[in-house]
């Protein structure tokens, strides 16, 4: 497995599963390369929002725009460089704000295995 | 393991073992609180330069600045959104540019259990 770059340009979104909102995600890095995390990007139009179950721990960071993140114990809102932690069990809720947000994510292990 | 946001601002640096460089690290979250997987933030001064073989799988993400970081096949550069997967086993040299640079890093599993 090399080391790699991988940049938001290069990234193939496709719609969020299991869900109808404008909220993409594109893996770039994961199971089929041999790594032991996902790594992918994603995108949220604004005033989105997306509610789930967390299958792994998913580590977000926001590139651009801002994001509120709901679980078990109050919310959390993360713009440019800020980074959220969802846990593997916890029930969440992410809202995208008016100009919607992109962000890095990394997953442990692969989300697409454990859905 | 709650939900939970990091921010750069609430980060305390130390400087990265067994290296004199001005090349810091902080993590926010990992083994003491239970997650698989260890979340902090990285500063390098201007022209700094880290040689390390991977101990772990590293996903770091530029926040801002510019870093080179060159493995057994070639060198990449990544500037703010972009991200790196530097593999485990790998031998990596990453430089900071002029004007240094801060990151998001992401190990698996924890970089200071592997030392």
């Amino acid at each position: 497995m090399p080391l790699r770059k991988v940049a938001i340009s290069q990234a193939q979104f496709e719609r969020s599963p299991d869900q109808d909102a404008d909220i993409f995600t594109a893996d770039m890095i994961g199971h089929d390369e041999g790594a032991p995390v996902t790594i992918g990007f994603g995108r949220y139009g604004p005033h989105q929002e997306l509610n789930e179950t967390m299958l792994v721990d998913d580590v977000m960071m926001v590139i651009a725009g801002h994001l509120t993140v709901t679980g078990g114990n109050g919310s959390v809102t993360a713009g440019p460089g800020e980074v959220v932690h969802m846990p593997k069990g916890e029930r969440i809720q992410i809202r995208s704000h008016e100009h919607g947000a992109t962000t890095a994510y990394v997953t442990y292990p692969h989300w697409k295995d454990a859905r």
